[in-house]
This record gives structure tokens, C-alpha cells and sequence, in this order.
């Protein structure tokens, strides 16, 4: 008799994802180990202890010693209730019951830059970045579900500053393609469900029940509400999207890539006539690439400083000059735009 | 004393769209009109006597005198409710007395195709365009608001289909430009004030109130909810993304234009190394176009349809054809991508 489905469906996205890493790290063929333990690419797991991560840490525990990759798990300590670095020796432990080794726990100080979401995962992904590469790490997998997925999709609908930012959560990314999400195509569901029939003990984090977060707001009353007027298959489609978009996103960065470079004079000004002439989906992004190269954070660059810039281009009527954030300033001049800071 | 901001407001939507439409329709300057009645152009409301549309009906009566146009109103019965005909002529004659003329109640029959909303939609824009014909309209103005752009943005995300179902209603659509928005970016609320403020009765369609609609479910329960989760900005920024979704998605279908001419051989079939090496998201738009040039009816032509075609291309392991809807089949034949009907 073969594993429960849900187990099934984790290991088979988990197996997935080392493949795609041998292909990468692995060992040339045909090359004997001569110390199997060292030599062996290692593939990190971070866990929370929640559902999502503990199923992520289990399937990566079976699947990595068949793929002849070794596996280890790290757990983030932020700080922010008392007993948080008990939990995490706890979790440490779990991870270790698994057969993971090496497995940490790593204590980090949540700043308050962007809000506590943000600053909380700035300090999770600066302390796996770390173990990374303390330990050489092929790779570090997260746990992300489909239903993260579709949470994100929707907080970038919200921010209402076009495709890139409904483009959610990356399969692969971060420096080298470092962090990989084996459950972007799985649901959460599964994942709780691979708990429960492994027998997997899960700590449920009160963060994500507490309605002074936007996602939990969201996962708890807006997503479910959104489901019951416009039917189950919503999370699956915001997922979609947020594929389709991420590559509808790189086409379009590319072609601007390709274009800015077209539309410059010999000084490096853009020329309005040739800008005039681009789609307009293409010169907001020439555009907005012209600024930050200015020196405006790109952050704070949001979509009605664009339009204001490009009015210069489509609704030229004598404007004086645009002021962007980073004291970045865009003016016409004769026939060309410059943008630049002071 | 000026108008109550909010009729300010409306009155200030519906000028900027007459000027447009003067500029594209308007009799050549210095010519003068020797019948100014019917020789200058008439711009037609579409009311269902509901409050966006009453509002805009407003404007338009004030307005349209004030730019040399003249002004004239549909509404249509839909023969959905009992005592609907008595309504629409209720509605027509609120028409006339805001000096619209001509105005003409036109009864429709829905069918069943597509499911209660679309069928009564696609009734709705015949009998639009009919009488836009009969009157030889240089437009027609309808009454959807920012909300409303809002609502048809999330059905579209629901479609999990690309950027382009999240492009929303254009501002301007239809044959030759003959659809006008001019609320686009205006709240229902404003219009509804409008309203208030000028005594002007208005109709409250029990549809938009009856859950077994998915728009009134979206609009009472899953936009609500999402607000709540996400901030009053929600809806702001979905219509900012339909409008940045839309001029994303015309640049990608001008890319893929394009490109399909250059990845054709001297036959006319596609080169798959061609295919290979444009973006992803290029190359699915090249691949849709070719499936609906064969014959596959672009509304039953889903995102799974294509991503299989793809894998024609990027994940080429002797696969066997592929059938798509219409009998549309497409196969790797040596290093070309046939796609044909039967």
C-alpha cells in the first residue's frame, strides 16, 4: 500500500524541486564520493513548526537521502512572544526527530522598518540567508502554499500598481535561485492533511489568526468571503494569475530593457519623439526605470508619478518640471526628457 | 453659487467625453449649420433608471446644449420582472423631462446563452446598438462607475485567465468608438448624490441585490469583506489595475502580432526554435492566436489549453496531438507546430 495521497502529493512536489537541483548541483555522473556525507549537495528546510513547513520538512526528510542529496532544516526565533525561543528549540527538535541534519535555530531582532509583517520578514530571510551560507546550502526550501499564493496576489491588488505586483511569490528566487517553493502549486489543505496522517505534531502561529495582520484579515474574512460570492475555484484562479502575470511582467521589463536603449540621444537624454512612439505599457516602464536609475527608490515610485512624468510626453502643454521621490526631478528641454536628481 | 460638488463632479465626466467625441464627430470649424437640429451630432444615454445611469442622463441633458450637441436616451425593457414595460415607460418619460430627445423604451428578449447576466447583457447591446444605428448616434454613454470597474475586475480575476480579464470596461468600446464610460473613474456614491441632490427619482433594480447574482454577491459580500481586510483603497486600485492590465495586455498582443509573422516558414506553419526563443509570454499569445486563426473559439480556449500546446515547444518529448476546441489539433510535425482544424 503506498503513502496516504496528501503524503504522496507532498513528497512528488518535494522530488520535483531536488531534481531541478541536482540538475543543477549535483555531482557530475559518473564521479565516485569519496566522503558521501560532505560531498553531497545539502538542501535546507525552513520551518515555522506550522502545518505548511512541518509537511515541507517531512517530505524533504524521505526525498532527499533517495535523491543522494543530504537535508537540514532551520528555524527562525523572531522574538515576539514569550516562550518564542522554547518553540523553536522544540521545532529544532521535531526536525531533528525527522533525521534533518544539520538543524538550527537562529534568534533574530525584528525591526520596525515597513510595518511588523515586513520587518519580521526581513529578519527571517536575512538569518536563512546566513545559515545558507554557513552551510553551503544548495538551496533552502519554503512552504509556501497555493493559498499563500492567492493571499499575495490579492495585497498586490490592493497596492493597485499594475501586473508586477500580482505577480506573487516566485517558484524560484532570491541570490542564485536560493529559495525554492515546492507547495506554490499545492493547498494548504494537503499540507495539514500530511500532517495529521504522519502524525505530525503542528503549532498553529496566533499571528496568523490575528486580525490586527492585513494577510490574516485577509486568509480569514476576505479570501473566504471572496469565495462564497464568486465560487471555490478562486484561490486556484488568483494563483494563475500570479503565474501568468510574473510572465506577462519579464516580457514586457525585457522589452523596455530593449527600448530605453533605443529612445536615448548621443548625450544619454530620452528623446520624446521616440518615447511618443512606444506603447504606452512600455515607455511607463522606460520611464520608471529612467527614475530609479536617477536615483528614486523605487518603493516610492508608485504609478501616478509615472502617468504625471508621461504626461510630459503625451500631453505636452509647457508643464514645468515633476518632482519624484529621492529628489529626483523629471523636466522637459527641447525635445528631450531629463530626469535627474538635485 | 456652483452646483453641488457632486453634479459638478458628473457634469465635469460627461464634458471631457463630449469634447472627445466633438473632436472626432464635430461639424468642420466655420461651416455653418443651416438645420443646427439635425445636422449636429447626437449623443444617446443608455438609462436603466437606476441612479448611476440617472445621473449621467443629468449631465448629459445639461451639457450636451452647452457643446452644440444634441441629447437623447434608451432605456430597455427586459421583460424580466412583471410590470417591467410600465418601468421602462416610467423611466423614458423621466427622460423627456430632462429634455432629452429623442428617447425611446425598447423591449428586448433574453435569452439563455452564457447564463442569466451575460444573455441579458448581450440583449441589452443590441438593442443599443440597433438604436444607435436608427438614430445614427454619434454615441452612446453608459452609466458604469469605478465600483462597478471594481466588481468586473475580480470576476475577472476569478477567470484566472491573464491579465487581459483584468482589464475591466474600457472607456471607450464598440464599434467605431460607439461606447462611452464616462464614470469610469467616478464613485457610485458621487452619482448617487447627484441624484439626491437634483431630485431625481431613482430605480433600484432588485437584481443587484439578489445573491443569486454573482455581481450583487461580489458587490454586497466579497467586496465589502475585501475592503475590510485590505482598506478603503481596494476599489480604487482594482480600477487602477484594469486600466494598467489593459495597456499591458494591448503592447503583449502587438508583441505577438508581430512575432507571428517572423516565426512562420514560407508555408505558413510555425517554427518551433522560433517559438522557443521568444518570451513565455509571448509565445502562449502567438500560440492562442494561431489556435483561434484555426478555428477554436476563443472563449472556450482556457490557459490549460495552451500552456499543453507550449510544452509542444519548451517540453518536447514525442508528445501526440494535442485537441483543442472547434476540432482545432495541434502536433509537432519535425521542427514545425501545425495547428489545424479536424
Amino acid at each position: 500500500m503506498g503513502p496516504h495521497p496528501a503524503v504522496a502529493a507532498i513528497r512528488l512536489a518535494v522530488r520535483r524541486v531536488l531534481n531541478d537541483i541536482l540538475a543543477e548541483h549535483g555531482r557530475p555522473p559518473g564521479r565516485p564520493a569519496t566522503d558521501e556525507r560532505s560531498s553531497s549537495p545539502l538542501v535546507l528546510v525552513a520551518c515555522s513548526g506550522g502545518a505548511d513547513s512541518m509537511a515541507l520538512a517531512s517530505a524533504l526528510a524521505f526525498e532527499a537521502p533517495r535523491a543522494g542529496l543530504r537535508a537540514g532544516g532551520v528555524t527562525v526565533d523572531h522574538g515576539l512572544q514569550a516562550g518564542s525561543d522554547l518553540r523553536a528549540a522544540e521545532v529544532a527538535a521535531r526536525l531533528r526527530e525527522l533525521g534533518l541534519d544539520p538543524v538550527e535555530s537562529v534568534a533574530v531582532t525584528v525591526g520596525r522598518d515597513g510595518g511588523p509583517e515586513a520587518a519580521a520578514r526581513d529578519a527571517r530571510y536575512a538569518a536563512l540567508d546566513a545559515a545558507a551560507e554557513r552551510h553551503r546550502a544548495a538551496a533552502v526550501l519554503l512552504g509556501h502554499t497555493r493559498d499563500d499564493q492567492a493571499e499575495t496576489v490579492l495585497l498586490g491588488l490592493a497596492r493597485g500598481s499594475g501586473i508586477r505586483s500580482l505577480s506573487g511569490m516566485a517558484a524560484v528566487s532570491g541570490a542564485d535561485g536560493r529559495y525554492r517553493r515546492p507547495f506554490l502549486r499545492l493547498d494548504r489543505q494537503t499540507a495539514r492533511k500530511a500532517c495529521m496522517v504522519q502524525s505530525l505534531p503542528v503549532w498553529d502561529d496566533p499571528h496568523n489568526v490575528d486580525p490586527a495582520y492585513t494577510r490574516s484579515r485577509l486568509r480569514h474574512e476576505g479570501l473566504p468571503a471572496l469565495e462564497k460570492a464568486l465560487g471555490k475555484g478562486v484561490v486556484e484562479a488568483l494563483a494563475r494569475t500570479a503565474q501568468l502575470s510574473r510572465d506577462d511582467a519579464d516580457a514586457l521589463d525585457a522589452w523596455a530593457g530593449k527600448a530605453a536603449a533605443g529612445v536615448r540621444d548621443d548625450d544619454g537624454r530620452l528623446e520624446c519623439d521616440a518615447l511618443h512612439d512606444l506603447p504606452p505599457a512600455v515607455r511607463r516602464r522606460v520611464l520608471r526605470r529612467a527614475a530609479i536609475e536617477a536615483g528614486a527608490p523605487a518603493g516610492s515610485l508608485f504609478a501616478r508619478h509615472i502617468e504625471e512624468v508621461d504626461r510630459l510626453i503625451t500631453g505636452w502643454r509647457g508643464q514645468g518640471a515633476i518632482n519624484l521621490p529621492g529628489r529626483v526631478v523629471a523636466r522637459r528641454q527641447g525635445g528631450r526628457l531629463v530626469i535627474r536628481q538635485g
